[in-house]
């Protein structure tokens, strides 16, 4: 087989593939099987193992359109971005991504490790397994590819011909419709809300003319404002974790955004953890997301303060208050992004795990505490300037569903 | 001669260069002559004229280095970079600019309209004259290139493919240093303060820590924010005008920006042009200038809104409340950007000459109301919703120059 035109391989032929163009990674002899491990939306992904030393390799193609729907209809392109942003993060935040090997914009697909000994982080969280590393990693990720792909660190000139390398009109459409819009309206008749918080969605979100008009403006901050290279998808489907590891997969979102879209990504994933555990009443477990969701925040606030002293060489970056300025708009939009996450994983088209397998009243409780906690963050963005910020949040939206259902 | 190297022309290089290539805008037979008539500082330009029918073209040739100092080195790109503004803006605003008839991308030079009968608006208000159509065209003018390139018009795909043909990594650079940075700290060096005003300046520019800070501010938004396709050097020297026509020129700084860019522009050069009525006693002309900044703000605003209720389409843009907040951070943006543009005219390396024909008192005069209104403009630019709101402060700037100066 020559792989000179596209095509979308099963697994005999991704094997083939491997053992044509890959070979280089295996050695003198190998013997080659694969199998499709992926459940994502976009992409086909393929284990493949050589069944004499045991190596393994995973390939990820495009399919020419997206398997979310085919409403979205997607270049390959993104294949492109998620290799060289992949490049890109390693450099900036060592072994916190995998390491890739190669790009093919023939068949567009990429060659990256093999991470089967660690666990996608929202099931290993769905298991009540706690990572005491993750805080820590999660924030020098957002630190280290965020704060240094501004152009309060990079040159100014550097850093807009990335802006123009890494413009993703495809992906980011469907995050400015899924996110930052069908949540809110439903204008496209797309959303899916549990039965029984029907009317509770309309009341407290749909009839919102207030809500309508924040999450308005934040979208066309998302849209306009080319910050820093965000990873653009960073919830906890997209990261891989073991007890010592700490891998961010999945960059094929990645444009230059505000950097609080990542940074509230990761806080709304935290904050479903912690609703699921609270519905498994595993106190252990909810206390540890507690700390997490805390330290998260304010390790992120802390290591990015040393970070900009340690880098920002930008003149006019350097007045005295630019740094808190700048620090205080950064967590304004992380709020915000907080609230539109938890909106649109509960009201919008694609919902987490975490929520989905809470079965009837558990179900009911467990999105309105999400979705009242997310009214605050969006429309009193300006507030939440540290970790217990969005703890105390979250505890009062738990205890006025308590008071409010005589629980 | 084959015009197949780039090199840059002499008058007889050029008008071979347009009887070789551009015949067939001059008809059967003609005989051409070339004169050089620039006295920009980017470019050569070429008039070209038919000696028999009397017509005429413009020939613009990029220099391999910006003559503004060899400091400046430009790629040539941004020839191509004007021909497509040109295009573009005579699409949305039609009549407005001139008309373009080629780019040649190896001799890196645009061919169009020869706008001899109208005269450099800077210097006809120096003579004292007035443009009854000016407010009309120029706010007409900035609706519809500025509105009508921004996404809550455009197609967010087809806005985000001219967000990255038009990044300026060169240009913007300029505007970076010399408005937003220099003028405030002379980190460079390259500042050029009038001698008497030296102390001054000191006192009540370089030594603001708030206005450092507030500057800082608006130079990231202005790197960061791509809501529109500005012009990018909107000032009464990049527009001709004629009793009964208005064309705006030089687009060669455009890229997408935030909209009060070019109408702070607008509003700053039209101040210069009032202090300079009023230092020469011209009661009749300063009056004119006065109606017209006061005019010129509020049809932008009138115009802006209209445009908007007739062109907008996108859903979260529709939503109440948010053309008022969108057009309010639009007027925000040109009160910073009036008094970024006042001060660096004064202060920073590249001055007009509405300042520099003064003389002595007068010119010591015309400079610290210029800087005293520029710095309530930046510090106060959430204040500045009307055209009445601009006078008003410049009024307030000349009363307190004469109470402090016993006039």
């Amino acid at each position: 087989m020559k792989f000179t035109t596209y095509f979308t391989m099963n697994e005999e032929e991704a094997a083939m593939y491997a053992s044509e163009k890959l070979g280089y990674l295996f050695g003198d002899e190998f013997h080659l099987t694969c199998k499709e491990i992926g459940d994502g939306n976009l992409n086909y992904i393929f284990r493949v193992v050589d069944e004499i030393s045991g190596h393994s390799i995973i390939i990820k193609q495009s399919g020419p359109v997206a398997r979310i729907s085919d409403e979205f209809k997607l270049s390959p392109d993104r294949n492109r971005i998620e290799y060289e942003i992949l490049k890109l993060e390693d450099k900036l935040a060592p072994g916190l991504v995998p390491k890739v090997y190669g790009y093919d914009s023939m068949m567009n697909c990429t060659v990256m490790d093999d991470l089967s000994d660690h666990q996608i982080m929202r099931k290993a969280l769905m298991e009540f397994k706690t990572f005491p590393r993750f805080a820590q990693d999660i924030s020098d990720f957002m630190v280290n590819t965020l704060l240094l792909t501004t152009d309060v660190v990079l040159e100014h000139k550097v850093k807009k011909d990335l802006v123009k390398n890494f413009i993703n009109p495809e992906l980011c459409e469907i995050t400015e419709d899924l996110v930052y819009t069908e949540p809110f309206s439903d204008y496209k008749h797309r959303n899916d809300v549990f039965e029984r918080n029907k009317d509770w969605v309309s009341e407290h979100i749909y009839n919102s003319v207030e809500l309508r008009l924040e999450t308005a403006k934040l979208k066309f901050e998302f849209m306009n404002h080319a910050q820093a290279l965000v990873h653009g998808d960073l919830h906890t489907g997209s990261i891989f974790v073991k007890e010592d590891s700490t891998k961010v997969i999945d960059p094929e979102f990645a444009f230059f955004g505000p950097i609080g879209y990542d940074v509230g990504n990761v806080m709304a994933n935290l904050i479903f953890a912690w609703v699921h555990s609270d519905a498994h009443q595993q106190g252990e477990h909810k206390q540890w997301l507690e700390d997490t969701i805390v330290e998260t925040l304010d390790l992120f606030i802390e290591k990015f303060s040393l970070a900009w002293d340690r880098h920002v060489s930008e003149f006019s970056a350097k007045t005295p208050g630019f740094k808190e300025y700048y620090l205080a708009t950064v967590l304004r939009d992380t709020a915000g992004v907080t609230g539109l996450e938890l909106c649109r994983r509960i009201i919008g088209l694609a919902h987490v795990k975490d929520i989905t397998s809470l079965g009837g009243n558990v179900r009911v409780r467990a999105e309105r505490i999400c979705l009242s906690g997310a009214i605050d963050f969006i429309l009193k963005r300006d507030k939440f300037t540290c970790g217990e910020d969005y703890l105390i949040t979250m505890q009062a939206a738990m205890s006025k569903f308590a008071r409010e259902n005589d629980e």
